[in-house]
């Protein structure tokens, strides 16, 4: 058991955790550094939302991206940036508009969810394969939308992560591969335990991992208090690991985490196991990734 | 494998399979006639939708729900009546109108969805635990608005059928369960293949019959090719079945069927293996449920 | 689904139903004269062990062997003869000399056990990978045994089938694979249901399909009532399938069985679900096997 | 995952490992010591066996077991004792005598197998629960000796650990729960990655633990380089864990360990993945274990 993995920070995705939790970085230069910290404990990859510094919400302003991207290319530390293409997916059910959603939908066209991505050039993004019930919210990518945005991130040379919170996005995201619109050898994320999405257990992600093409490589992650244990459970089974404040606010029991915290812990996890970790150069190398300055 | 299983004809949905094939019944008088086919063939229950006369496209209207229900029941032949409660939920994805769906997008509340129900009290009814994508369209449930409609299920006395495309909506039709919402031991219905919900196999059934209640029974069916195969194996799985054009209009490869013929061979197959069918009186036994003429 | 299957008709067997089921054959040309009514009925396969005419117990005698395969092979119906090379196994334990066995206790060495198929030359032969109580008495098939077995297989190009009855069994038949002792693409049978192995159900055939090499074949069978039900399932699930009166004797409950007629039964539930059966000949061309008059 | 879990140090077993490191333990001083430097370590249970503190090999003797049993229990350290009851059940498959074993067979009956555990009261013991091959050799268990042997533990009091090499195993014994031979709830222990038993790995384990009544409990190990890993896995599954020499030399590649290592970083791992350990005495207490001076 001496793969070594890769460790995702996903330091502070567009939940409305910031209130629940302080450390949850908001502004651009505070989710830079929580990245950079993230890479000082050891994540190889540091996956990005974007918040309005005023509200701590999700945002969806191109200027807020190229902060927290220029910040992180600009330190020392270096670490792979992932940026979310989830962009605006979120409709919000009303008894008064049902089809249009009520007070707070946010829905994006595919060019508009890629554009973070388009313009930055990160070496990563993810990809949500899938419609799904999001708690009371209704999460919203649909597979012709997916088709196109797909298209798009392969042709900005950035490796998606295909993110998969139930089987049936699973089948979609092979589907996608089929129809040859993943580059090279996909990537699936396994984003298990969320309401109402797959169950955050073993026996999960033996079935997803058992679903996926051959040359595809898998992570899994857990939200809430099934988080740590994930990451030790996944990385037995082969697959790369996630942990960070977008997932999960405590370290333990009534205990609210940093982002460093997280990854320590997760670090201690795997090492504890005999699992080493993969360095950003050393991903880069082997998922032939682009270059951390934007591909050039 | 002697245990008796129930056996549903899902004799039309609301597709867009009536030119496809000719055999797809579309007014309340071929609806009912092909529910009472179905039954003679074999069938416990019929499950119903209305269609507009006039486009064979989807129809809430009560009046033809009525119509179909009475001449059912004034029939001679016995079958439980199971009507669909997924009422409005397509949203047609727009990039003009993202957040509103384009031509084409229905979507009910929960009360406009159970008034077919709710004011018919057939024996049975559908529930369908989640949103998913639904091909290139988005099926809408979301979870505040299926908790309003189980509460009015519930008060109707009706048996919900608790519809998963996927295992997040299992795990959701479970968080009903554990909230009160549904009366007596449970029934699950998997519904599989559908591009882009859980796969249609044995280790699928599997692994969400592992995750229902002790006290739950369970159906499956598989669509398009994967209908018949998955009715022997769902029953030798120990769950009850359904076939019908609804989710299938092929009767083999190239030959088109009808609601009977499904039937027929779905009966055929099962009795080769030595299972034998439930009659409607058998299953409302069982089952508790309300009474054919609507529960006096 | 329509992939045919191969059908293994297995006749006899070695154990003591032959007073419980008057159908039982016993002498060569019962055992014969059922092989051939199995393959007229729709068997590809008919696997032979011999009997003693006098006492209908266990036979290690090759002129009964030799008789067997020689009506078999004079008679004008074709099936693939399939000699059993479990031979001598059973140990029987014994409170007076317990490592001696009691009564009864048969065992033979590699050689003595491949001798029928080594001089016969049938197109396939069983090899059970490994040691397992079954029911009170111990079937002994050593590693080294089996490696021994393995080889004298191999040179006589008699395609052997792996029969596993646990899943350690299908481990150290992996293992003969990768020595290297198994000629051409591996055959296995998973045989499932026998006190004290492997569950006869479908979870156990998904576990065990998802661990034998990606170029090897399998087939399944359940003991006793489970029989039928696993020709149904096994098939569905893309394997090849056996019935037989050395399985099971009842062809319902309560009824005793004839080799015809359970080959007849499975036929039926094979053919109502769409499933053709494999004719020797096609047998024979895919798995590139001897000839049948004995190699030459 | 803060449910407190069971840490067996199985110090010595019975195998040929004393050769190959020096570490096992063999004179009853010897192996007493490491249970006790294991327990210190954090082990709740010490399995032992005794060895000929001559040959190093398996020894019989009632009196080395006495010595063993009394230095543990009059050392200040609390642990529960676990004696194997698996005995002698060693038969070496011999070409010359082949129902008899060759040199080095070494099979005792029932009574002989359970007198260390009747004569000495452990809070626990063994019982493995079928025969299979182990390497070159076969390990004989056959069912009828089973059940004497249960019948017998069950009559000392002592707790019996349903030992399942493979899934037969698991099957006969919840024969012998279904029968009542064993008291209380039961405790079974799946002992994974023996050549030629189940594979040491996830989905197994959680294959075998969906077949185990429900009021049981479960523990499981794999054999060396699984047994560290092992741990981690079973223990967030819900299982208690093993770990030492009898199943595994090294602590790392190359590095030859010693029990309290083994123990020592079993422990490591747990308490990383924040699951805590549960004491002798709470262990006591809650599965109602004779006293540790055997009863009284
Ligand atoms: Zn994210
Ligand atoms: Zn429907
Ligand atoms: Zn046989
Ligand atoms: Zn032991």
């Amino acid at each position: 058991m001496t793969n070594k993995v890769m460790l995702t920070a996903a330091v502070t995705g567009a939940g409305d955790t910031v209130e629940k939790n302080p450390n949850v970085p908001v502004t651009p230069k505070e989710i830079a550094e929580s990245a950079i910290e993230s890479a000082k404990a050891g994540a190889t990859i540091a996956h990005v939302h974007a918040r309005d510094p005023k509200t701590g919400g999700i945002s969806h302003n191109i200027e807020h991206y190229r902060e927290i991207v220029d910040r992180i290319r600009e330190s020392e530390t270096d670490v792979i940036i992932n940026i979310t293409s989830g962009g605006g997916g979120d409709f919000i059910p009303s008894l008064d508009t049902p089809a249009a959603g009520g007070e707070g939908t946010d829905i994006q066209t595919p060019k508009e969810r890629h554009k973070p991505v388009g313009e930055l050039l990160p070496e990563m993004c993810t990809l949500d394969c899938g419609s799904t019930n999001f708690g009371n919210m209704i999460y919203m990518s649909p597979t012709d939308w997916l088709r196109e945005q797909a298209t798009l991130v392969k042709q900005s040379g950035v490796k998606p992560e295909l993110e998969c919170f139930d089987t049936g996005h699973l089948r979609f995201a092979n589907q996608l591969v089929a129809e040859g619109l993943i580059a090279d050898d996909p990537m699936y994320q396994f984003c298990l335990g969320i309401p109402w999405g797959a169950e955050a257990d073993v026996e999960t992600i033996s079935y997803m991992k058992s679903r996926i093409p051959e040359n595809a490589y898998f992570s899994a992650f857990g939200i809430g208090r099934m988080q740590l244990p994930m990451v030790t459970q996944t990385a037995l089974l082969g697959g790369n690991v996630r942990v960070g404040l977008e997932d999960n606010i405590f370290l333990k029991k009534g205990v609210l985490a940093t982002n460093e915290q997280l990854v320590d812990q997760a670090v201690k996890q795997l090492h504890s196991n005999n699992i080493e970790l993969m360095t950003p150069q050393e991903a880069r190398e082997q998922f032939n990734l682009l270059q951390p300055n934007g591909g050039n």
